[in-house]
């Protein structure tokens, strides 16, 4: 193999014949930049567990302003009429807003400040810019889960995302209880790769934003990573934070109970990441759903 | 008003036009049999709440032993032929087993143990009989939850159950996680009862069984419970037992983990509250769902 062979090559081949658990190549916690909010011994249990979490990562008070930022943003006929915002068609209500962070004032900031943008370029050792960001609300009663999967994994078979130098972070806008369809993790399931079987249809994010049907891991490996590693869940107040890898496995049961959930999520990338031609599909994601705008965030 | 009609009137009407709260009439914990398993402050805590549960009620080879049970009854082309067994078309798996204390030695050793029956006589306050039995298999991945219901509002409006003098054990056969589907309660739920809308169909336990039309109470009913009295989940290791009184508010989410859940379930009715004619539905269940076998269960 000649080295032109090796960098062009890639290591995480997917939405082929079978499904299967590939060893990962990459670091999690990546060197290059040394200060920031996260400890070292945050970082060293990001890198050996795919997440950890940060209580109180936004006080009450501003719990409080994004609920309202979220009421402005949901109420907004500009917003709603628009193609990044997904409304639920039997109750006319707002259950996402993509691209958020360029779309609300107060949401730009968020992305911006140190105590998350900081600890972002911590984690991935560079210069970060967003690839994804949303607002997102279910309702209590009739909030769907979403099953097992890795976000790389279709970032890189739709994006075109060359490796997992990408992390994000779950704030949550509402108490997380065990119960209410919060966000369930493997830990250490970040260091495998899993490789899906299935062909990427046309415009699949038109379907797979709701429920995904292509890019989901065997029942034998969730199975095997399950029973090796474990479940937890990211249980909080609001205004709690759970940063995790890209790789990571996870997935939400749904939610019958009274207690709706609202959360902001953000994906930042490494700047030594950015996005070439999907990897696994025939054109890549729109813009609000997979950045093309490279450019770095800085305060 | 007369004697008379005071004792023939329904104190907990439901099936009519709008859903309500209802003050309970009747005690939870009742007086009458004095010496059992249960100590002083788990029948406070029963009264109190609605339930209480059992660590280890069942040992790791008992476990074992009605797991082994199970699989026997399960490969058994008899059993799976009754009209008492569940079995799911698609994947052909068997999940519930009804009448299970009667078609199995071992489980109708169950009901008579001490350990279960003296219980059950401690908190009915006189000798009981088995009002519906079953033995529940659920796989991981795709387990189906249980929306919020008081099992006594079914079992008065459909098997003419006068009071909500029965308790219920559910016995762990599994690990039960906060995040395979177990069963989440409402404390407290078991002194208001909800009056449901809705007029009961024929044969209405054909699909309630797997998902309830009517008897469903109100997202307000259940709001106003939940927010005042907080939501509990039951988990624990396999031979655990929970307890609880047949007008508590409970339900269950959907299991997408590889960890399946399985558990015995048993109802437990006073001798002096014995069936009747349905309060709200033409004709009673059948009798593997709802007994007229009023015999005490005896040593």
């Amino acid at each position: 193999m000649t080295v032109a062979d090796a960098s062009t090559r890639d290591h995480y081949p997917t939405r082929g014949n079978a499904s299967e658990l590939i060893e990962r190549r990459d670091p999690t916690v990546w060197p290059g930049v040394d200060s920031g909010p996260a400890s070292r011994a945050e970082l060293a249990a990001h890198a050996d567990r795919g997440f950890h979490s940060v209580e109180g990562l936004l006080s009450p008070a501003e719990v409080q302003a994004y609920w309202h930022e979220l009421d402005r943003l949901t109420r907004d006929p500009e917003v709603r009429a628009d193609e990044r915002t997904v409304v639920e068609k039997s109750s006319d209500q707002v259950r996402s807003i993509f691209d958020v962070h360029k779309i609300s004032g107060p949401l730009g900031e968020l992305v911006r400040d140190p105590r998350v943008l900081d600890r972002a370029r911590q984690i991935l050792g560079s210069d970060v810019y967003v690839h994804q960001s949303r607002i997102n609300y279910m309702p209590g009663f009739e909030g769907n889960g979403f099953y097992w999967h890795s976000d790389f994994e279709t970032w890189h078979a739709e994006d075109g995302m060359p490796a997992p130098r990408a992390v994000s972070i779950s704030i949550a806008l509402t108490d997380n209880y065990p119960f209410n369809g919060g966000l369930m993790i493997i830990p250490g399931s970040h260091r495998r790769f899993i490789s899906c079987a299935g062909e990427t249809p046309q415009r699949n994010y038109r379907s797979s934003l709701k429920e995904q049907e292509v890019g989901v891991p065997s029942h034998d490996d969730i199975t095997k990573l399950a029973y090796e590693c474990g479940i937890e869940q990211f249980t909080g107040s609001a205004g709690s934070a759970l940063w995790f890898d890209s790789n990571c496995l996870h997935g939400s049961g749904n939610n019958i109970t009274p207690f709706p959930r609202s959360n902001i999520f953000v994906v930042f990338n490494s700047v030594h990441n950015t996005l070439v031609e999907p990897y696994a599909a025939v054109e890549p994601r729109p813009e609000f759903i997979a950045a093309h705008d490279f450019t770095p965030v800085t305060r």
